[in-house]
């Protein structure tokens, strides 16, 4: 039986794009070799590439307004250390904004290399929403952020107005819901939530920020060196490149950011309401800063725990277990969610209050 | 027609590991679930990773020797960063063995952070050889040394006593010939030649060498942290190491380095022979210095050039143009390569000889 997956990352990915990326492993555009053996600098693999990148500033809408998209290595963790390495200035300072694990974690790096001023934090309520008061420095040199928290199932839904470059972590979000990416100085994402499997991180960088910071930056960890080698300073993910290729091309033909947006929106609210409809479960993130990708909930009497399990798996749910830091459950209901699954799960949380 | 490659990197692998690979990617360990779309923290990839690491240091000959094998990202490119950052003391130095183009690549990562010491270069005679009689100066933090260099074609056939710790670049030759790995601090190696796809590199570290230096390391870039988390510091390139760890699992289950030494020395021998005694080849590395995994020739007259590509491209071999830096052709012949194509180039290169 297929699974329902709602797995935070790697994540659901398209039925079409496995079938393909599994025949590209035995034989790649019928060249008598596997993709795993072929040159990077094959042309077959540079055409890949350069239509990769392409196909990410036209769903983006940013083709022709001095944008750079990049399939790097690392994943957002590397982005941590790249952003201030690329936009820090050595004498100045940069803004973080405080909603969870990974922002903190991102501006836990940036501390390293100068002032870094934390414009407002959600912490103190285990990151259950997000700040909206705050100012950012104008002399700031970026603003940081993270739209989507995985872990604690808050979103932002609106961004600041603000003159300061914003850097943006939108891994776990990106490509699922329309967003004026022409405000973002630089944007960037783990590819294995919505974009494709784990081991390449998309970047988006408006390409007149960089080389300003006056600071010494290691080739690899420099986005105008990747920008000078079309993403091919060294030899990229050569699979996850291909296979994020694979999915926005799925998503292009699926009818883009739009309409993925939509069929978010649909999933989101099929869910949210059998949370606030059904006796058993609440929400843990405030109402008016809940995700659309991460629904994270709980029982109410956590003895019923036990019996929700054995019912979710049985329905052939998978991935449904709470992070950690925040225990009950999380349903990522990411892009290549069919809405079917999430009917699934509500059907069962149905289920649920019936039987107790 | 299924081809003979003899692509430098990434580069041939075995065909079983190519069918596993694409297998897994529609359902691994009949899960229901494609290898991409499952957490890097599930059960199942937890033991790859964790088998994956064990068979590194059991093929190498150093469990229970102080070793650490990590599964990391950015490539071998990353690691001549994350090389000073963990060895390289602030107020110390460290000696550099110059033999290529990524020799000269790791170097210039290491001169931005401290002393650095080229105890010997080959670079006036484009490389076509490696320096012998060196000193390493006693007070260094680290020797750094490239294992076989994939572009010039040479090999280092033995490595110099010392008391200084030796950091290697095996990536073009790991696990190819017997070598005492455990006179070495530390060995990296991208995986994209006998070990597996692009995405993933393996690190094999000392772990009392670590945690010296008095630097502050970011946490992506700290080995130490990586072995802290058992290497899944981050989301690890999930595909790129299961595709390794298959590839190590019939490296085991094919007799190991041992065996794959006697292999590799027979392929070698055959095309060398041909190049020394077919008067239309020449090889472009000293004779002692060859080596065993990239064999470097020219055609003596450049005009049979054109009719040497028809012919080999006939024969169903791709991959054997020559780096631009060296010119001519370029024969990998990593460890996934049967000696029977081998033969058919050296059949290629005797019909040449024939009709000229």
């Amino acid at each position: 039986m297929k699974k329902h997956n709602f797995s935070a990352g790697p994540s659901i990915l398209p039925q079409e794009v496995f079938e393909k990326a599994s025949q590209a492993v035995l034989e790649f555009n019928n060249s008598g070799l596997s993709l795993l053996e072929i040159s990077h600098r094959s042309k077959d693999f540079v055409a890949v590439m350069e239509e990769a990148r392409a196909l990410v500033l036209e769903l983006m809408g940013l083709t022709g307004k001095g944008y750079q998209a990049l399939f790097l290595s690392g994943g957002a963790s590397m982005e941590f250390v790249r952003v201030p390495y690329n936009f820090m200035t050595k004498s100045g300072k940069a803004a973080y904004l405080d909603t969870g694990t990974w922002a903190a974690a991102a501006l836990k790096e940036a501390r390293e290399f100068g002032d870094t001023i934390v414009v407002a934090s959600s912490k103190s309520d285990n990151y259950n929403y997000i700040p909206k008061e705050y100012t950012i420095p104008a002399d700031a040199d970026y603003f940081h952020c993270t739209s989507n928290n995985t872990i604690f199932g808050t979103q932002m839904h609106s961004f600041p107005a603000t003159e300061v470059p914003i850097v943006c972590d939108m891994s776990s979000d990106i490509f699922s819901r329309k967003v004026d990416f022409s405000k973002f100085g630089m944007i960037y994402a783990g590819a294995q939530k919505n974009m494709g499997p784990a081991g390449t991180t998309l970047v988006v960088v408006k390409e007149e920020l960089l080389g300003k910071t006056g600071r010494h930056i290691p080739s690899i960890l420099d986005y105008k060196q990747h920008i000078d080698k079309e993403s091919m300073y060294n030899t990229p993910s050569v699979f996850a490149v291909y296979t994020s290729y694979l999915t926005l091309q799925w998503l292009k033909n699926n009818g883009g950011i739009e309409a993925m947006e939509k069929k978010n929106d649909a999933k989101a609210e099929l869910l949210y309401a059998e949370i606030d409809r059904n006796p058993l479960f609440v929400g843990t993130a405030k109402t008016e800063d809940r995700s659309k990708m991460n629904i994270t909930f709980l029982l109410n009497d956590a003895s019923h725990n036990e019996q929700f399990d054995k019912l979710w798996k049985a329905a052939g749910i998978s991935g449904l277990a709470g992070h950690r830091s925040v225990g009950g459950y999380r349903a990522s209901i990411y892009n290549a969610m069919p809405i079917e699954s999430v009917q699934v799960l509500v059907d069962v949380m149905r289920e649920l209050e019936k039987k107790v």
